[in-house]
């Protein structure tokens, strides 16, 4: 499984007046998690993009468990656990680091095709890719 | 059953540089199409929260179909088809009424529950939003 | 003068914690306000694009006079003064619909300067813009 | 002089179909320098508005100098120049840590105001503020 985790801090732009984080902005923290990820692995999606690829979002799913306010410093736990068939799902658990308890404010996942920029159309995961995710997967 | 139609045109501040609409954004188009199912209720959202209420997402969800793009006009469809339990979902169905065959861009829904804006604890639908879509529901 | 007045709803999504438009919103209204005054024209930005030549904003400045809330019809005046030598800068005073003075919420401007798309370089305005605009400046 | 450096790292959800940062973004990216800056001062603004103030912009300014992409890493430069009387304007500096030259991708300012939560008022600077930042501009 490919796990990874990177932080974030809520911006005032990120609140909405219900004085919490806006429901839309989940995603471009699911954006962060998958990117700082794939960072990790050493394959940072602008490189992805470089080689002619695009991994555009084909379905999106947010589950809202407690608010996050202002300036609160999130936790965003972003995991792969299986391979591409050729779609592939990130999940993502995002955790309040400012409350004592470290309550999950968010939950969710994002599923993803590889796409060829030129064409815009699917394409089976590249070679480039599943060279560097393949390890994390094999039976010990 | 309830159920409205609004449009939307896409601005330069909802593409990303795969020159499609970013995926977050569409939960904002969907905020703006239960928000005018409200308003053609005669019960804009602004009159919820000043009766004291609120109706935090708990849940959304969305599948991207076809891409949208810069300045396509966007209709959205959104119908509530069942009373509130206490929670209940709106659906969502994003057409491009800028393509001849009108596609569908997204599909989606988003999951409520009435708040006390004072406790910010769960409630029954206060009586005044009982009051107005009761009838939608009624047996003819 | 080129002169446009268009109208925009405040979104849950544009406001913040402190329950205003959030200060950055602006420039998203003032895009707006541009797109509605070309399209006036018959000139639709997406038109612009296909022929080659882009408009960045090159300066902004905006002047917060009056807060905007949740759910208010805002009026954007959007004004063209001069012909573009070669950079041009568009005026913009946002009005506040819903209050009965309809006070200005907003002032400010962008200046802008045709770039080619392909070489992202600057470029003198093409014929097919000057021949739409010159008509509006020109002596009785 | 008050003076912080922080940096951000641009996100897809910034970038627009002209595959630069979105010119309204800026304002997002000075609001993170304002926050680091008072964090640095052991003044996070959420402690600010817990005191019962509020720091709202009246007037922005950004000059875009060149193009930010999609992953580049930026450095906001944040400067408090002058002691508040009772407006202050901070000033940015954003460059691209990305590019071997460091250059230049926007600069302007925002001008603050004090205003008390409780009247939406302005008010003068509060002490636990002026206590603060005056031993930065004392005559050495």
């Amino acid at each position: 499984m490919l796990k990874h985790i990177s932080t974030i801090r809520v911006r005032y732009a990120d609140t909405d007046k219900m004085q919490f984080v806006y429901n839309g902005k989940y995603l471009e923290y699911f954006e962060v998690g998958r990117t700082e990820l794939l960072r990790s692995l050493g394959l940072p999606y602008s490189e992805v993009e470089k080689q002619g690829y695009q991994l555009p979002v084909v379905e999106a799913s947010v589950k809202y468990k407690s608010p996050a306010h202002y300036d609160d410093l999130l936790e965003i736990e972003t995991m792969v656990k299986e391979l591409p068939d050729p779609k592939f799902r990130i999940h993502y658990v995002i955790r309040n680091m400012t409350t004592p308890d470290t309550k999950i404010v968010a939950e969710g996942f994002t599923d993803h095709l590889f796409i060829k920029t030129e064409t815009k159309r699917p394409t089976r995961p590249p070679k480039f890719y599943m060279d560097i995710i393949l390890p994390f997967y094999q039976a010990k």
